[in-house]
């Protein structure tokens, strides 16, 4: 029996763009049978987040960081031609015409394919994110969880 | 007999001063005698775009996104600096200076060398770029493709 | 006796939230036990700057890319939510609540477990910054060194 290969990514950046080349390859490293993680952090927690408001006991300055940041995968913007917002609406429009998966499927079907959604705790604490407002269905771990996994990984990405 | 070592970059950025880092490494690898591929997806793509207009039959927001990306290697901004288009310029002009070669003769270079330039054909799909528009002697391919190849990658590098 | 561990970062960005995530993995995997190495190059060498002035000779466009660059880890901006400078002071005040390790400490702690730090001598040529402006204990390469290093990585990123 040969051991599987083992794809892992850090989603560091917030860009929808960026979220749907993470999600692209990790569905696509998922259909090889590789052992797939991604490990979000900083804004790219933001792809986690519930797209309702959800009501938690916060300090001021994270409040504040709660309300500027996107509030899920939908709501991200671009890492280029944003235009002040009008680029994801393109972006998506065009897909929709190409029936290419907008990013919230793109997460669900990497849910469906097993890949590991693991959530930073340390940045979570830093930009005040809590566990209520995140997908349901994911793991919590710190740099020493995602070293673990890198340190077997065929492919490992920063994104 | 041993196996060639092999590196593989995702081109997802479509900065110039980071192509320049990507290729700079891909050269590196490829005069280290590695296999090296360069995998170009979303604004990535641009640097494998002809300088010229090429008359393509578009839809509108295909030739909208077409008109607004850089035509080329040359074209492209910075991802720091950019000082509304005077970055490259500078970049350029010290890069002369100092005798560093320009991404447009670092792509030539890496093709002399035989790396593999691909293109991601979803991308292309939804920016609207077609065949026609892009440099001659690359290969076309999917995400599949890329995963072949970086399974077994020494270097896998996402830029 | 079995080899260590290799983890291999190139720093190419000189954004504070992604220098402190290139820096927490490092030092993690260096608890780890790996072999470390952060390779510097173009926005990421402002990380290894001194904060003071240094007297060097220098043509003008390096005198004025070494004026706009900042000048050492704690003068960087964000890559999100920057809001003209405020971003990274909001995020230092929610660090220091969360006892979070600023970059500078980072950067100090992942000497003091012998991270190897390099500074890429190709951009540094370029952006006009000499030895004498960038931090002690240090080591200066180019990308043959680089890719040495990399090519028997089992963790290799690019930031």
């Amino acid at each position: 029996m040969t051991e599987k290969k083992k794809t892992t990514i850090v989603l560091f950046s917030g860009d929808y763009d960026k979220a749907m080349a993470a999600y692209i390859i990790a569905n696509g490293a998922a259909a090889y049978d590789h052992e797939v993680t991604i490990f979000h952090t900083f804004w790219g927690l933001n792809a986690l987040r519930k797209d309702e408001d959800i009501a938690v006991k916060k300090g001021f300055m994270e409040r504040m960081f709660g309300k500027m940041m996107p509030r899920g995968a939908d709501k991200m913007g671009l890492s280029k031609m944003n235009f002040a917002g009008m680029g994801p609406k393109l972006i998506k429009d065009i897909m929709k015409k190409h029936n290419a998966m907008p990013l919230p499927q793109l997460i669900e079907m990497a849910q469906e394919q097993d890949v590991k959604l693991v959530a930073c705790t340390m940045t979570m604490d830093l930009l005040g994110l809590k566990q209520e407002e995140l997908l349901g269905n994911i793991e919590y771990a710190g740099v020493a969880a995602y070293l673990a996994d890198a340190e077997d990984g065929n492919v490992n990405l920063f994104i």
